[in-house]
């Protein structure tokens, strides 16, 4: 039998929703619908503000993190943060291939899932461990692929946590590069986590020898890694939740002047005033936090009379896969830092 | 005394927040800092995510309606509607300027404020009357206008009613006209509405003889209305929260092809998916309605592997409400509309 090529034949409730906006999805996996993939799932790569929100609720507690990841599925179908809206990624084995489907992949092949974990259905058995630095969780679980869900198959040469690592946040550095031109002055806010040295990395890439990236980061700890990376040309610490603060100390870093491109990936909410308040008039601000509010940024930017461009980051785009993998390749110090951290 | 550029000096809480993002701000309208504008207020436009919400909430009741605003207002010292984060503009007198500001207006002259209601201290004593319709409140009050706010004279050729209601949504039509090119396929998402009409009439405008507008109503009472505009040239009667019903309407309506730009300014929730799902790759898509959910569209696009540019609309760009009020007056069919509706 063949399902909704987008899942629709998967949603419990509301009826007639996406996978995505609906509340629960059935994850019933011992049916495999003819447009559907059956993958034997490894690790979960639980998103950045997910899951800094289940820790500030539940503590850095091993146990309950795994517990509330548990009740989350097991109410929703899918590890789809009620608090946050946001999901992560997976990493598994395809396990049966819908006879409908035509795929670049066999069964046995490990994959890493494109999708939100927000869409995914879940039937999660077990969670072996929970690695709070990497913000991922071994699972005993099964999850299905709709026939429109994206998929890459995972590199042999890296490390499969490394792997799940750079593809979770994919969609950023190609992003970055469709937005930075040479000479820009981009403001990369989260300069300091997974995402951030990428965008920080592609940004000064692209923004070239005459261009200016500035990385914000939290605590001074980022600095050294930063530096050391060589990916940015100026470092501000700061609170990104203190918009006026962080503007002002901006300006005095950048001699004055606002940024071409404003890039935000920090993963506590309360920053877009921050984002928009760092950027020129007719500049561009890249919100790839998913704790962005859609009416604080738009409303704050009116409130401030700036006109900016606001674009909400889109987790996927052509090739970002490839693209997202090929830059951590190509430079032998981000590489290094990723083995370092997630390896 | 001198207060913030950007209004922190009101802020009530949390401190240090800007007063948009903040919950609760000074309206003592009894001092008024020397980089202030106090102003006597006429009217309230409440914004239409935030009218539709209390409406659902209360009934449409003028008294209970009066009511809820009160409350807000008592609560937060601004319109600020809590639940879906959004304000509204206000037009009144100009009582008293600051001594320290130097603006292009009098004392005693009208103006609307173009930044949101959402960040403005209003010291609200009484509601006169709520026009359900025209989502328009008679009140008095004072308000106090920041350093860095926007304001518009009211122009005198047309009725403060219905410059109020085309300023309220003065961010639109311009930002519509930026997105548009010759021979784009357009479609706007909630085309009877007031912001609506406006955005059709400008692509129709920008995409010229050889583009297509397309506008997706509600109900088959627009029909009517936007024919005899001559602003689109086709229409659908759709629900918007019906993702893959109204994808398939709109691939019918539009010979199976996806649409260039959609712009989406209907005041309901969960209409995001319909928005991208009618895009095509690389298509842009300009979510103007408060009830926009960030994670819903980001993690939406991704979730169907759509590679398309997502903007949040800035209520606020250079000229916008010059703009705004030129696209009314130049059009007579238009200005007419406004002038039933609101006049």
């Amino acid at each position: 039998m063949r399902g909704d090529p987008f899942g629709l034949h998967r949603v419990i409730e509301p009826k007639g929703k996406l996978p995505q906006p609906a509340w629960k999805v059935d994850n019933d996996t011992s049916k495999v619908y003819d447009n559907e993939i059956l993958i034997d799932v490894i690790k979960l790569n639980i998103d950045a503000a997910s899951f800094t929100q289940i820790k500030n609720e539940v503590g850095k507690d091993e146990k309950k993190i795994a517990e509330k990841i548990m009740q989350i599925v097991k109410e929703r179908g899918k590890m789809h943060n009620p608090v946050t809206g946001s999901g992560g990624m997976l990493i598994g084995k395809i396990k049966k291939i819908g006879k409908d489907l035509k795929i670049d992949a066999n069964e046995g092949d490990k994959i890493a899932t494109l999708v939100s974990l927000s869409l995914t259905p879940l039937n999660l058995k077990k969670i072996a461990k929970v690695h709070i630095d990497k913000e991922q969780v071994d699972v005993e679980a099964e999850a299905i692929l709709f026939e429109t869900g994206v998929f890459a198959k995972l590199p042999d040469d890296m490390p499969e946590s490394v792997a799940l690592a750079i593809l979770d946040v994919a969609g950023a550095p190609i992003q970055t590069a469709r937005l930075v031109s040479p000479g820009d002055t981009v403001l990369i806010i989260g300069a300091g986590g997974k995402s951030g040295v990428l965008c920080c990395y592609v940004a000064k890439k692209y923004a070239g020898p005459t261009g200016t990236v500035i990385g914000l980061v939290h605590s001074e700890r980022s600095i050294q890694e930063l530096t050391e990376l060589g990916v940015v040309d100026k470092i501000i610490v700061a609170d990104a939740q203190d918009a006026v603060g962080t503007y002002e100390k901006f300006l005095k870093v950048n001699d004055g002047k606002l940024a071409d491109v404003v890039i935000n990936v920090v993963n506590v909410p309360d920053t877009e005033m921050t984002s928009v308040m760092c950027t020129r008039e007719r500049g561009k601000v890249y919100f790839f936090s998913m704790a962005t509010s859609f009416t604080k940024a738009a409303l704050g930017a009116e409130g401030i009379g700036k006109d900016v461009d606001m674009i909400i980051g889109n987790g996927y785009a052509t090739d970002h896969a490839e693209f997202a993998l090929e830059i951590v390749r190509e430079n032998e110090k981000l590489y290094n830092l990723f083995m370092k951290k997630y390896g």
